[in-house]
Protein backbone atom coordinates (compact mmCIF):
# COMPACT_ATOMS: atom_id res chain seq x y z
CA UNK A 1 0.00 0.00 0.00
CA UNK A 2 1.33 3.33 -0.83
CA UNK A 3 1.35 6.10 2.20
CA UNK A 4 3.19 8.49 3.53
CA UNK A 5 3.86 9.40 7.63
CA UNK A 6 4.28 12.92 8.71
CA UNK A 7 2.93 15.14 11.35
CA UNK A 8 -0.56 16.41 11.33
CA UNK A 9 -1.08 20.30 10.62
CA UNK A 10 -4.03 22.00 11.86
CA UNK A 11 -6.05 21.10 8.68
CA UNK A 12 -5.75 17.44 9.69
CA UNK A 13 -7.61 17.70 13.17
CA UNK A 14 -10.86 16.89 12.18
CA UNK A 15 -8.91 13.65 10.86
CA UNK A 16 -7.19 13.27 13.83
CA UNK A 17 -10.32 13.52 16.00
CA UNK A 18 -12.24 11.11 14.17
CA UNK A 19 -10.08 8.48 14.55
CA UNK A 20 -9.45 8.93 18.00
CA UNK A 21 -13.26 8.72 18.17
CA UNK A 22 -12.94 5.36 16.44
CA UNK A 23 -10.31 4.08 18.47
CA UNK A 24 -12.33 5.07 21.58
CA UNK A 25 -15.45 3.31 20.39
CA UNK A 26 -13.03 0.34 18.91
CA UNK A 27 -12.25 0.21 22.93
CA UNK A 28 -15.89 0.31 23.93
CA UNK A 29 -14.73 3.37 26.13
CA UNK A 30 -17.07 5.89 23.94
CA UNK A 31 -16.28 8.57 27.36
CA UNK A 32 -12.98 10.81 26.07
CA UNK A 33 -11.33 11.98 28.61
CA UNK A 34 -10.20 15.18 26.78
CA UNK A 35 -12.57 17.54 24.78
CA UNK A 36 -12.06 18.38 21.39
CA UNK A 37 -11.00 22.00 21.62
CA UNK A 38 -8.30 20.34 24.38
CA UNK A 39 -7.15 18.10 22.10
CA UNK A 40 -6.79 20.71 19.41
CA UNK A 41 -5.23 22.88 21.88
CA UNK A 42 -2.47 20.50 23.35
CA UNK A 43 -1.69 19.68 19.45
CA UNK A 44 -0.80 22.91 18.10
CA UNK A 45 -0.19 25.35 20.78
CA UNK A 46 2.90 27.18 20.79
CA UNK A 47 4.68 24.45 22.87
CA UNK A 48 3.13 21.29 22.80
CA UNK A 49 4.06 18.30 24.96
CA UNK A 50 2.39 16.10 23.29
CA UNK A 51 3.53 14.44 19.81
CA UNK A 52 1.37 13.29 17.05
CA UNK A 53 2.33 11.47 13.48
CA UNK A 54 -0.50 10.33 10.98
CA UNK A 55 -0.64 7.91 8.02
CA UNK A 56 -2.07 9.39 4.93
CA UNK A 57 -2.91 7.57 1.43
CA UNK A 58 -3.16 8.89 -1.92
CA UNK A 59 -6.47 9.92 -3.23
CA UNK A 60 -7.00 6.23 -5.17
CA UNK A 61 -6.20 4.32 -2.27
CA UNK A 62 -9.04 6.17 -0.21
CA UNK A 63 -11.16 4.35 2.35
CA UNK A 64 -14.84 3.31 1.44
CA UNK A 65 -16.09 6.42 3.32
CA UNK A 66 -13.59 8.89 1.42
CA UNK A 67 -10.78 8.95 3.73
CA UNK A 68 -7.13 9.38 2.64
CA UNK A 69 -6.15 9.58 6.28
CA UNK A 70 -5.81 6.21 7.53
CA UNK A 71 -4.21 6.16 11.32
CA UNK A 72 -2.41 8.04 13.97
CA UNK A 73 -0.33 7.69 16.74
CA UNK A 74 0.43 10.17 19.79
CA UNK A 75 3.16 10.18 22.08
CA UNK A 76 5.52 11.79 24.97
CA UNK A 77 8.32 12.22 26.73
CA UNK A 78 8.68 9.60 29.62
CA UNK A 79 11.85 9.45 32.22
CA UNK A 80 12.89 7.38 34.67
CA UNK A 81 16.11 7.07 35.81
CA UNK A 82 16.15 2.97 35.23
CA UNK A 83 15.52 3.28 31.39
CA UNK A 84 16.87 6.91 30.75
CA UNK A 85 14.83 8.67 28.54
CA UNK A 86 11.51 7.14 26.68
CA UNK A 87 8.42 8.15 24.41
CA UNK A 88 5.29 7.27 25.98
CA UNK A 89 2.70 5.59 23.36
CA UNK A 90 -0.31 7.05 24.26
CA UNK A 91 -2.60 6.27 21.37
CA UNK A 92 -2.30 4.32 18.07
CA UNK A 93 -4.52 3.70 15.39
CA UNK A 94 -4.94 2.42 12.11
CA UNK A 95 -8.34 1.87 10.60
CA UNK A 96 -9.46 -1.78 10.29
CA UNK A 97 -9.98 -1.94 6.66
CA UNK A 98 -6.10 -0.59 6.19
CA UNK A 99 -4.63 -3.48 8.71
CA UNK A 100 -2.17 -5.67 7.52
CA UNK A 101 -0.94 -3.15 4.90
CA UNK A 102 2.22 -2.08 6.74
CA UNK A 103 0.98 1.36 8.10
CA UNK A 104 1.08 -0.19 11.22
CA UNK A 105 4.47 -0.82 11.00
CA UNK A 106 5.94 2.30 9.19
CA UNK A 107 4.00 4.37 11.92
CA UNK A 108 5.56 2.28 14.79
CA UNK A 109 9.28 2.45 13.02
CA UNK A 110 8.70 6.03 12.51
CA UNK A 111 8.21 6.90 16.50
CA UNK A 112 10.91 4.49 16.84
CA UNK A 113 13.20 6.82 14.64
CA UNK A 114 11.90 9.58 16.36
CA UNK A 115 12.95 8.21 20.00
CA UNK A 116 16.06 7.07 18.84
CA UNK A 117 17.10 10.74 17.75
CA UNK A 118 16.33 11.48 21.47
CA UNK A 119 17.88 8.33 22.83
CA UNK A 120 14.38 7.49 23.99
CA UNK A 121 13.38 3.59 24.36
CA UNK A 122 9.01 3.44 23.55
CA UNK A 123 6.80 2.47 26.31
CA UNK A 124 3.27 1.41 25.88
CA UNK A 125 0.03 -0.07 27.77
CA UNK A 126 -2.05 -2.46 26.22
CA UNK A 127 -5.27 -4.70 27.54
CA UNK A 128 -4.20 -8.34 27.16
CA UNK A 129 -7.47 -8.73 25.47
CA UNK A 130 -6.65 -6.51 22.36
CA UNK A 131 -4.40 -10.09 21.46
CA UNK A 132 -3.53 -8.64 17.94
CA UNK A 133 -2.17 -5.30 18.93
CA UNK A 134 0.13 -7.02 21.35
CA UNK A 135 0.93 -9.79 19.04
CA UNK A 136 1.68 -7.14 16.53
CA UNK A 137 4.52 -5.01 18.95
CA UNK A 138 5.70 -8.60 20.41
CA UNK A 139 6.52 -9.31 16.92
CA UNK A 140 7.86 -6.08 16.01
CA UNK A 141 10.59 -7.30 18.99
CA UNK A 142 8.57 -5.45 22.04
CA UNK A 143 9.14 -6.55 25.37
CA UNK A 144 6.09 -7.17 27.42
CA UNK A 145 7.51 -6.49 30.37
CA UNK A 146 4.01 -7.80 32.44
CA UNK A 147 5.16 -10.84 31.36
CA UNK A 148 8.86 -11.37 31.67
CA UNK A 149 9.36 -8.76 35.18
CA UNK A 150 5.67 -9.27 36.51
CA UNK A 151 5.80 -5.28 36.06
CA UNK A 152 2.45 -4.05 36.75
CA UNK A 153 0.71 -0.48 35.68
CA UNK A 154 -1.19 1.41 38.10
CA UNK A 155 -3.06 4.76 37.91
CA UNK A 156 -4.66 7.05 40.42
CA UNK A 157 -7.79 9.02 39.30
CA UNK A 158 -11.24 10.21 40.20
CA UNK A 159 -12.08 10.37 43.83
CA UNK A 160 -8.89 9.00 44.94
CA UNK A 161 -6.90 11.31 43.16
CA UNK A 162 -8.47 14.40 44.58
CA UNK A 163 -8.79 12.63 48.00
CA UNK A 164 -5.33 12.35 47.69
CA UNK A 165 -3.93 15.47 46.41
CA UNK A 166 -6.18 17.22 49.74
CA UNK A 167 -3.61 15.65 51.95
CA UNK A 168 -0.83 17.37 50.36
CA UNK A 169 1.49 19.34 52.50
CA UNK A 170 2.19 22.95 51.58
CA UNK A 171 4.64 22.97 49.15
CA UNK A 172 7.69 25.06 49.89
CA UNK B 1 8.07 13.09 61.35
CA UNK B 2 8.75 16.62 60.71
CA UNK B 3 9.50 17.43 56.95
CA UNK B 4 9.07 19.72 54.07
CA UNK B 5 8.37 18.52 50.14
CA UNK B 6 9.71 20.99 47.68
CA UNK B 7 11.13 21.06 44.29
CA UNK B 8 15.37 20.62 44.42
CA UNK B 9 17.28 23.33 43.35
CA UNK B 10 20.87 22.96 41.82
CA UNK B 11 22.53 22.54 45.48
CA UNK B 12 20.16 19.21 46.01
CA UNK B 13 21.44 17.52 42.69
CA UNK B 14 24.20 15.49 44.50
CA UNK B 15 21.34 14.48 47.05
CA UNK B 16 19.04 13.67 43.92
CA UNK B 17 21.83 11.28 42.29
CA UNK B 18 22.76 9.84 46.05
CA UNK B 19 19.51 8.42 45.72
CA UNK B 20 18.82 7.45 42.52
CA UNK B 21 21.64 5.85 42.74
CA UNK B 22 20.36 4.13 46.21
CA UNK B 23 17.14 3.24 44.42
CA UNK B 24 19.15 1.34 41.68
CA UNK B 25 21.33 -0.72 44.14
CA UNK B 26 17.73 -1.39 45.84
CA UNK B 27 16.26 -2.19 42.88
CA UNK B 28 19.36 -4.34 42.05
CA UNK B 29 19.46 -2.36 38.53
CA UNK B 30 22.68 -0.75 38.87
CA UNK B 31 23.27 -0.12 35.62
CA UNK B 32 21.59 3.31 35.21
CA UNK B 33 20.63 4.25 32.19
CA UNK B 34 21.08 7.68 32.12
CA UNK B 35 24.62 9.80 33.37
CA UNK B 36 24.73 12.05 36.30
CA UNK B 37 25.50 14.65 33.81
CA UNK B 38 22.22 14.04 31.60
CA UNK B 39 19.98 14.01 35.16
CA UNK B 40 21.42 17.19 35.68
CA UNK B 41 20.54 19.04 32.51
CA UNK B 42 17.20 17.04 31.75
CA UNK B 43 16.11 18.74 35.92
CA UNK B 44 17.92 21.88 35.41
CA UNK B 45 17.93 23.13 31.76
CA UNK B 46 15.80 26.02 30.39
CA UNK B 47 12.46 24.12 29.74
CA UNK B 48 12.92 20.75 31.88
CA UNK B 49 9.94 18.35 30.80
CA UNK B 50 11.33 16.57 33.83
CA UNK B 51 9.52 17.40 36.74
CA UNK B 52 11.09 16.78 40.13
CA UNK B 53 10.01 16.72 44.10
CA UNK B 54 12.47 15.79 46.98
CA UNK B 55 11.55 15.94 51.12
CA UNK B 56 13.59 17.30 53.54
CA UNK B 57 13.63 16.71 56.91
CA UNK B 58 15.38 19.44 59.97
CA UNK B 59 18.77 18.55 61.04
CA UNK B 60 17.39 17.02 64.18
CA UNK B 61 16.24 14.35 61.96
CA UNK B 62 19.09 13.65 59.33
CA UNK B 63 19.53 10.02 58.92
CA UNK B 64 22.52 8.06 60.48
CA UNK B 65 24.65 9.38 57.71
CA UNK B 66 24.20 12.78 57.74
CA UNK B 67 21.36 13.43 54.89
CA UNK B 68 18.84 15.94 55.57
CA UNK B 69 17.14 15.23 52.31
CA UNK B 70 15.60 11.47 52.12
CA UNK B 71 12.98 11.54 49.39
CA UNK B 72 12.70 12.04 45.92
CA UNK B 73 10.39 11.73 43.23
CA UNK B 74 10.85 12.36 38.80
CA UNK B 75 7.61 12.72 36.54
CA UNK B 76 6.51 13.93 33.45
CA UNK B 77 3.54 14.52 31.74
CA UNK B 78 2.14 11.96 29.80
CA UNK B 79 -1.11 11.22 27.39
CA UNK B 80 -3.81 9.48 26.27
CA UNK B 81 -6.85 9.90 24.63
CA UNK B 82 -8.98 7.48 27.05
CA UNK B 83 -7.30 8.69 30.26
CA UNK B 84 -6.67 12.60 29.17
CA UNK B 85 -3.80 14.49 30.56
CA UNK B 86 -1.73 12.34 33.12
CA UNK B 87 1.55 12.31 35.11
CA UNK B 88 4.02 9.68 34.78
CA UNK B 89 5.82 8.71 38.08
CA UNK B 90 9.29 7.53 36.79
CA UNK B 91 11.16 7.02 40.28
CA UNK B 92 9.52 7.38 43.67
CA UNK B 93 11.98 6.57 46.41
CA UNK B 94 11.95 7.15 50.19
CA UNK B 95 15.49 6.37 52.03
CA UNK B 96 14.66 2.90 53.97
CA UNK B 97 15.23 4.39 57.57
CA UNK B 98 12.54 7.07 56.85
CA UNK B 99 10.03 4.94 55.74
CA UNK B 100 6.64 4.24 57.49
CA UNK B 101 6.68 8.31 58.73
CA UNK B 102 4.69 9.23 56.03
CA UNK B 103 7.07 10.71 53.77
CA UNK B 104 6.07 8.87 50.85
CA UNK B 105 2.36 9.29 51.51
CA UNK B 106 3.52 13.60 51.51
CA UNK B 107 5.19 12.68 48.39
CA UNK B 108 2.36 11.29 46.62
CA UNK B 109 -0.07 13.35 47.61
CA UNK B 110 1.93 16.36 46.63
CA UNK B 111 2.69 14.84 42.63
CA UNK B 112 -1.40 13.99 43.12
CA UNK B 113 -1.86 17.75 43.66
CA UNK B 114 0.03 18.99 40.89
CA UNK B 115 -1.40 16.34 38.60
CA UNK B 116 -4.72 17.82 39.86
CA UNK B 117 -4.15 21.33 39.15
CA UNK B 118 -3.07 20.49 35.19
CA UNK B 119 -6.26 18.11 35.19
CA UNK B 120 -3.95 14.62 35.29
CA UNK B 121 -4.08 11.64 36.30
CA UNK B 122 -1.08 9.73 37.90
CA UNK B 123 -0.40 6.76 36.25
CA UNK B 124 2.96 4.45 37.06
CA UNK B 125 4.57 0.69 36.53
CA UNK B 126 5.80 -1.48 39.45
CA UNK B 127 6.93 -4.67 39.81
CA UNK B 128 4.39 -6.80 41.57
CA UNK B 129 7.63 -8.12 43.64
CA UNK B 130 8.20 -4.62 44.99
CA UNK B 131 4.79 -5.69 47.51
CA UNK B 132 5.08 -3.02 50.07
CA UNK B 133 5.35 -0.33 47.42
CA UNK B 134 2.50 -2.25 45.41
CA UNK B 135 0.62 -1.98 48.13
CA UNK B 136 1.30 1.21 49.55
CA UNK B 137 -0.08 2.56 46.25
CA UNK B 138 -3.21 0.72 46.41
CA UNK B 139 -4.02 1.76 49.66
CA UNK B 140 -3.66 5.22 48.38
CA UNK B 141 -6.37 4.68 45.97
CA UNK B 142 -4.34 3.53 42.97
CA UNK B 143 -5.92 0.96 40.87
CA UNK B 144 -3.74 -2.14 39.69
CA UNK B 145 -4.89 -1.71 35.73
CA UNK B 146 -3.15 -4.89 35.06
CA UNK B 147 -5.50 -6.86 37.37
CA UNK B 148 -8.62 -5.13 36.98
CA UNK B 149 -8.15 -4.93 32.92
CA UNK B 150 -5.26 -6.95 32.49
CA UNK B 151 -3.35 -4.06 30.93
CA UNK B 152 0.59 -5.20 30.17
CA UNK B 153 3.14 -2.76 30.18
CA UNK B 154 5.66 -3.29 26.70
CA UNK B 155 9.21 -1.64 25.90
CA UNK B 156 11.00 -1.62 22.99
CA UNK B 157 14.40 -0.54 23.69
CA UNK B 158 18.21 -1.74 22.61
CA UNK B 159 18.66 -3.76 19.24
CA UNK B 160 14.97 -4.31 18.51
CA UNK B 161 14.38 -0.50 19.14
CA UNK B 162 17.41 0.23 16.48
CA UNK B 163 16.06 -2.45 14.04
CA UNK B 164 12.65 -0.42 14.14
CA UNK B 165 14.01 2.38 14.13
CA UNK B 166 15.72 1.35 10.28
CA UNK B 167 12.55 0.36 9.25
CA UNK B 168 11.06 3.75 9.28
CA UNK B 169 10.08 5.44 6.01
CA UNK B 170 11.10 8.78 5.13
CA UNK B 171 8.95 11.24 6.98
CA UNK B 172 7.53 13.87 4.77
Amino acid sequence: MDFRIRPPKPDDFKDVFRMVTELSLLDKSPDLQISREELKQDLFCETPFLQCLIAEVPAHCKTWEGHTTVAYTLFTNAYCTWNGRAVYLGDFYVMPECRGKGVGRALLSTVAKVGKEQHCAIMLTEMRGNTPLIDFYIAKGGEDLTVTERRHFLRFDGDALDKLAQEAPQCT
